[in-house]
């Protein structure tokens, strides 16, 4: 390159490790960090290190807090437990407004290629909370992929035994989308759990 | 928001101000960051901070740079210089291998509604280049707006009397185009402004 200018190379490279965030995106958003003022960029670097910092994952459910539990666990039904990959699920979630329980967060899911397995996410966790809180219904909301459905499985064979209901949030085609153009297997998974009406 | 935490909200709303970054990229980007180590956002703060701190304007064109004269101004063709509006303008233009001039950042174009006139943007010290290094050629490179257009008009008219050589970039279909989706205006300019082959 030409006008390498290392400074702005570093912040390129460091923005370009976002969640899909290329090199060009990265470097408007280089270009638009140095035309800020000092202060604004202090601000936003303040913002980062008090995120890391004083964020951390909520004692019962997992989920990202600044508190020893957070607002959900506090305020929700601890008897209806609802089961998902990651924080960033729960945001989904949250705008489910007659979701009255509460959220564990297994912190991915398992997937041995990548090595990931029972012990590496938060099972244990979940099997304690249930015979903690006498739950009597744990939703299983993973994502519907291979790993997802798999862990949902594995999970609901580990809390039958121990007499709570276990739930698997439903699949079938989307709200207001047009069947031609719904991919076979999700028509397939619609018909076959069709319901009366 | 029923699981508002603070120290997320900040720095989702410190992501929201980069350039075409909404709320929702901003939440992912914040997730991402509390899930990073403590020593990746500490060098992520780190780069932020040394762009702000380390890049300035080079004194000859008013690009960045982390010298007192940018790269471009020491090695290029000083009689032969492009005029662009922002910096960023001048990282497409690098890509294009001839050209062997140097650039000239206006920061910003005339534009009477913004208030931004002619003192706001560096047309004195671009006047004062033609004189001091005896430029042959202006090519004047701003982008293809109405704004961009008056500014290029505007400079010409001083640029001339001095007796300067100064030319516009080319205007008419993109190349691997297809007529059949080329808006008028352009297609209008691309026949006035044909060559002979």
């Amino acid at each position: 390159m030409k006008n390498f200018i290392l400074p702005i190379e570093r912040l390129i490279s460091e923005f370009a490790k976002l969640p899909s965030v290329g090199r060009k995106t990265a470097t408007r958003y280089a270009y638009h960090i140095v035309n800020m003022s000092e202060t604004d960029v202090k601000k936003f670097c303040e913002a980062l290190l008090d995120a890391k910092t004083n964020v951390r994952y909520c004692s019962i459910c997992g989920n990202f807090t600044d508190k020893e539990v957070c607002n959900d666990c506090q305020r929700g039904d601890q008897q209806l437990v609802c089961v998902v990959e990651e924080p960033k699920d729960i945001l989904a979630l949250q705008k489910v407004r007659d979701f009255t329980g509460v959220y564990h967060v297994l912190h991915g899911v398992l997937s041995p290629l990548d090595g990931k397995t029972a012990d590496d996410i938060r099972i244990k966790e979940l099997l304690d909370r249930v015979n903690k809180y006498n739950v009597r219904e744990v939703i299983m909301a993973t994502n519907p992929t291979v790993e997802g459905e798999a862990t949902a499985l594995y999970i609901s064979k580990l809390l039958k035994p121990l007499g709570v209901k276990v739930t698997r949030i439903a699949q079938g085609v989307s709200l207001g989308s047009d069947l031609e153009y719904v991919d076979e297997v999700t028509l397939g998974r619609a018909i076959n759990d069709r319901r009366e009406i």
